[in-house]
C-alpha cells in the first residue's frame, strides 16, 4: 500500500473522529443541560466544554497535522505556516472564551475558581499553548528571527506541541468526570454510578477524544508523512517570500 | 554541550520526578487515608493509586527510556530487551494488583464498578498495555517471530508505547480529581473547593505526574539519544545470542 493511500486511510478517520467529538460535546450541552447563553448562568457554563473541545482538541489536532496533508506540499510552505498560525490563533481565542465561560459562571454563583486538579492542568494547558504560539510567532514568522534561534526552537516546538495535546486529553477526561459527578450526583435523577444514558454518552465523548488524539499522534509518528524540507524553506517567513 | 551531558541533565530530573511521584502518592494514602491493608476496606483501596502510579507511571516511564541510557549501548541489546520486558511484566503485575485493590473494595462496600470515565480510560490503559506486552514478546523475543512481522511491529510498538503513557496521564489526573471529590466533599472536613492541605498536596502529585511524563516524552523525542542500531541486532532475541 502506498504511503499516500495509508495516509488518507488514517487522516479521514481522524477528521471523522474530530467531527464526532464536536457533535457529541454540543449534543451533551444542548440536550441534557438546556443549551447555551452568555449570562453567567449554567447555560453560559455549557460553552466551556464545547469551546475547549472545539479549540484545544479538534482544531488544534487538525492544525498540528496540517503539514502532513500531501496536497499542501505542492504549495509554498509559508502559506501553510500562515494557515497553521491562523488556526492556532483561533484555538487561542476559543480556549480563552472557554475559560471566560467558566469563570463568569463561577462569579455568578460565587463558586471558588481554580481548586481542582482539572482546573490546574487545564490552565497549564492554555498558558503553555499561549506561550507556544508566541514562541512560534517569534521563531518561525518574524523576519528578525535569527536562524540559530529557529533551528534550536524547532525540536522544542514539536515537543511542546505534543505536550499540549497530552495536557488537553488529561484536562478533558478529568473535566468530563467532574461534570458528571456534579450534575448527576448533585440533583434529582439517576446517579453517575447507575450509568444513566447521559453518563454513557459523555463517557463515550471521552473515549472519542482519546481516540482522536491517539490518531493525531499516529500521524505525527510516521516520518515519511512529513513535508519534504527544501533548503530555501529553512529561513523565517518574511525572508522566504520567493521560495517555491 | 555534548549530547551525553544534555541527556543526563534531562534523565536525572526524570528519575527525581519519578521518585517524587512515588513519595507523594504513598504519603497521600498513608497520611490522609490511614495507610494500607488487604481486607476489602478503604485501606485496601489505598493501594490503588500507589500501585498504579508506581507501575504505569514511574516504572513504565523508566522502562520506556531504558534504551536511551548511554551505558546500556556498550552491552548486548538482547540483555536490555530482557530487562525491558521484565520491567514491563512487573508493571503489568502492579497494575493488575492495583485493579484488584479497587474491585475488592467496591465488592466489600457494594459500590458499582466501571461507571466513570476514569475507570473506562483506566481499564483501556491496562488492556492496551497487556496487549502491547504480549505483542512485544511475540515480535521481539520469540525465536519463531518472522523478520517482516518484527519490522512492521516496531513503529506500532513505539506508537502504542506513547499512547499508553497518554492514557495513563488522563487516568491519573481524573483519578486524583475523583478521589478528592469523594473524600473531601463526602464527609466532615473542609471541602475540595476550599483547597485544604490534602487537596493542594494531591493536586501537586497530579502536576508531578504530568511533569514526569512530559520529560519522558522529551527524552523519547531526541533522535540522537537513541541506541545506535547494528545489523545483527535486527533479529529476534534467541537468534541473536552471539551478537555483541
Amino acid at each position: 500500500m502506498s504511503p499516500s493511500v495509508l495516509f488518507w486511510l488514517t487522516y479521514v478517520p481522524c477528521l471523522c473522529l474530530g467531527l464526532l467529538c464536536l457533535l457529541f460535546v454540543s449534543f451533551w450541552s444542548s440536550h441534557w443541560h438546556g443549551g447555551f447563553s452568555w449570562d453567567g448562568s449554567d447555560l453560559q457554563f455549557n460553552w466551556h466544554p464545547v469551546l475547549m473541545v472545539a479549540g484545544l482538541v479538534v482544531l488544534y489536532g487538525n492544525a498540528v497535522v496540517l503539514y502532513r496533508v500531501p496536497f499542501t506540499w505542492k504549495q509554498k510552505k509559508h502559506t501553510w505556516k500562515l494557515v497553521h498560525a491562523g488556526l492556532m490563533l483561533l484555538v487561542l481565542l476559543l480556549s480563552v472564551l472557554g475559560l471566560c465561560a467558566v469563570f463568569d459562571n463561577h462569579r455568578f454563583f460565587k463558586i471558588p475558581d481554580m481548586y481542582s486538579i482539572h482546573s490546574w492542568v487545564g490552565i497549564c494547558t492554555v498558558i503553555m499553548f499561549a506561550f507556544q504560539w508566541l514562541l512560534g510567532l517569534a521563531g518561525f514568522l518574524l523576519p528578525c528571527s535569527p536562524l540559530g534561534f529557529r533551528s534550536n526552537l524547532k525540536p522544542v516546538h514539536v515537543w511542546m506541541g505534543k505536550a499540549i495535546l497530552i495536557l488537553t486529553v488529561a484536562s478533558c477526561i478529568s473535566g468530563i468526570d467532574e461534570q458528571l459527578f456534579f450534575t448527576l450526583d448533585g440533583i434529582i435523577g439517576k446517579p453517575y454510578s447507575s450509568l444513566p444514558v447521559e453518563a454513557k454518552f459523555a463517557n463515550s465523548l471521552g473515549l472519542l477524544i482519546v481516540a482522536f488524539v491517539l490518531v493525531v499522534f499516529g500521524i505525527l509518528s510516521k516520518n515519511n508523512w512529513q513535508r519534504p524540507e527544501t533548503d530555501n524553506e529553512s529561513v523565517p517567513l518574511v525572508l522566504n517570500e520567493n521560495s517555491t
